[in-house]
């Protein structure tokens, strides 16, 4: 299932696994509806460009791009080549975190290349980022090989599981290759950075886009009508402070093995269903910086996603949450009850994000603390779209020598 | 909610809410299908009896039942009065624990009463067990009151919460009510017993049944058709073992309020569509003794239970499980993956129990004690029906008072 060659052209439509083919139309229809919504709140989005024989014979990138909080979260993929999800989804990029990585196109290279966090990447983790530069070069018939370096860094002490990185990582990646193969102009197509950033983590759509976030994705839809674009074009989130939890998995979680059961789960076409209704409430959210609708949604949400996750296989129960889990998210009820504004929310791993107003950033920062319980708390804010970096400073920071 | 009297008579419809009228004919269609095949398997039941006139001046009886352990969970209740649920329900009787209670009809009293575990009942919990004895009043027209003792007895230290001693309590009251008000015939009634078992929890129905039994139930159902048939009815489940491990709810989890909350959740509806199919696997495993299909699904289905009650409310989830239940689902994928055959499920609240064949009980209990929690483990099996007991025996266990 993972190696499959990106072999189909972008316009044609993607798989559509066939337990799932009776609600094509349904979420077809509810993708239509987003958009809509999103024109009549006066959001647009590029056309996707033609880049045939646009590619450079050589040249280089630097891109940093932050990780991501799913609000309406996604899990599952339709198309595991082109990574599109069964549902739209929703997100806040977060700046706990971040991803920097550099690309370099080089015709000397016989083969891709990559070194992540000061290790060369092999296996599953070089293949991913492959498929990734192999999607961006066969937009224009490019053959040449890239040299990457990345590194994912956290403002904490350790990165926990579920911070989404690999979304960070996708985004930088896409958004460097992007720009170091085609240059500026290229880099500068919102659409194009977000469906490319998709390939590698399907989150990583809207860590290009940055903010709050849709993610446009139903089974069979084409690879260039994927993409994900930013809510809160105008600072309505400046307000809100993200309050990150990291913790490690116990039990070593891998993303990719809950994406595969999940959709196994009985309960998962209800969650396709609520998802229309419940992505235009948070678009209208996003809109007007009604944070805490946001939150109620993000904090409910990660119950249904670690519920449907659990239950996606008979034999062994991927349980992605922690112990101290189910603490944090009973000490967010009470601190709702004792009046402070505030909402937890978990993607596939354990680590917690609170989500709250800055006026309540110190009476979330100091609970949490108050737990006993050794936590870190990560002060941050909703961080912006992927961007690109002076390459000489990220090669500094890549420890790449000359 | 709470307080409306029973007043509707049997053979009437029950409540059907609202949101959930759509899917009135499947469920009756699932239920119909879950009859035909207990018939194909020889299982029969009794015609509801009709008791106009039948009841006695004055009258004692007492009975033993036993809490159960759901496999096919249910949760949310479609008639409140009647205690409907809406999908049909399994579960296995559990010897972890009993209720003992004694039921005396006396026309000197003037108002009912009822002693539970030592202390007077008041409040919701005499209204429940007031609720109960009005429906078995109701169906001869007798208007006497009653005395109940009622007491909870475990085998281990403490009872735990989602043990499901409410369902003890509601099928020892029925039974002992309609034999003291009806006599010995009326008590041989299983659908009778069954279905007035039901009003106090609905689980009770399961409860009276016995072993392994069903729970026919589904939205608009009248009170006489919602009863439980036990489907191991020649042994077929000797060799299984229970060994529960009794957790409290550090959150002082209510069962009511779990069960307002979960038709709220939008993952509810697939939960009841995929039910009639289940039902129908775990009817062919408990009439041939595959319990590792029932563990199976109990586990499975512990998964959904929770995810849906944590998912019922947007601004106060219900978190049943406690962070010990992590570590006992774990260690139970855990043991399974070295070979030992066993499941671990939990109910509304913390209190976990696994699901072994009696060649592994010694396994499973070395493992839980193996983690280093201190938590109890109680060696048991699958238990019987709720039956009469001698009423001087039980008067003595009560501390009744010549």
């Amino acid at each position: 299932m993972y190696h499959r060659p990106l072999e189909r052209m972008p316009g044609l439509a993607t798989a559509i696994p066939a337990p799932y083919a009776d609600l094509v139309e349904r979420m077809a229809t509810a993708d239509a509806d987003l958009r809509a919504a999103l024109r009549a709140h006066g959001l647009t989005w590029e056309e996707y460009p033609d880049l045939t024989g646009a590619a450079r014979e050589r040249g280089a990138a630097a891109a940093l791009a932050y990780p991501m909080q799913g609000v309406l979260k996604y899990h599952g993929l339709s198309d595991w080549d082109y990574r599109i999800a069964f549902l739209p989804s929703v997100s806040l990029c977060n700046d706990a975190g971040h991803t920097l990585t550099l690309v370099e196109f080089d015709p000397d290279l016989a083969t891709d290349c990559a070194t992540i966090n000061g290790h060369v990447a092999r296996g599953r983790e070089l293949e991913r980022v492959r498929q990734s530069l192999d999607a961006i070069r066969a937009a224009s018939g490019a053959t040449v090989r890239a040299r990457v370096m990345s590194r994912n860094v956290t403002r904490g002490t350790r990165m926990g599981k579920g911070l989404g990185s690999s979304a960070a990582a996708s985004a930088a990646l896409a958004l460097a290759a992007i720009a170091a193969l085609y240059g500026d102009e290229a880099a500068a197509n919102r659409r194009l950075v977000s469906c490319m950033a998709r390939l590698l983590a399907g989150s990583g759509c809207r860590s290009a886009a940055g903010g709050c976030s849709i993610w446009f994705s139903s089974p069979g839809m084409p690879h260039e009508d994927s993409f994900a674009v930013r809510l809160d074009d105008a600072g309505q989130l400046d307000d809100v402070r993200l309050i990150t939890v990291p913790l490690d998995s116990r039990i070593g979680l891998k993303t990719e093995q809950a994406h595969l059961d999940a959709p196994g789960s009985a309960l998962f076409r209800c969650w396709m269903l609520s998802r229309r209704d419940e992505a235009l409430a948070c678009i209208a959210a996003a809109r007007t910086g009604d944070w805490r609708t946001l939150g109620q949604w993000a904090e409910l949400d990660s119950m249904r996603l670690h519920g449907i996750t659990m239950s996606g296989s008979l034999e062994n129960k991927l349980i992605g949450w922690e112990p101290e889990n189910i603490v944090l998210f009973r000490m967010c009820n009470d601190l709702r009850s004792s009046g402070v504004p505030v909402y937890c929310s978990t993607d596939t791993g354990p680590t917690a994000v609170f989500i709250t107003h800055r006026d309540y950033e110190d009476a979330v920062v100091s609970a949490i603390e108050g737990l006993g319980l050794s936590l870190e708390a990560i002060r941050g804010r909703v961080a912006g779209p992927a961007r690109l970096v002076d390459i000489a400073w990220a090669g500094g920071e890549l420890g790449v020598a000359d």
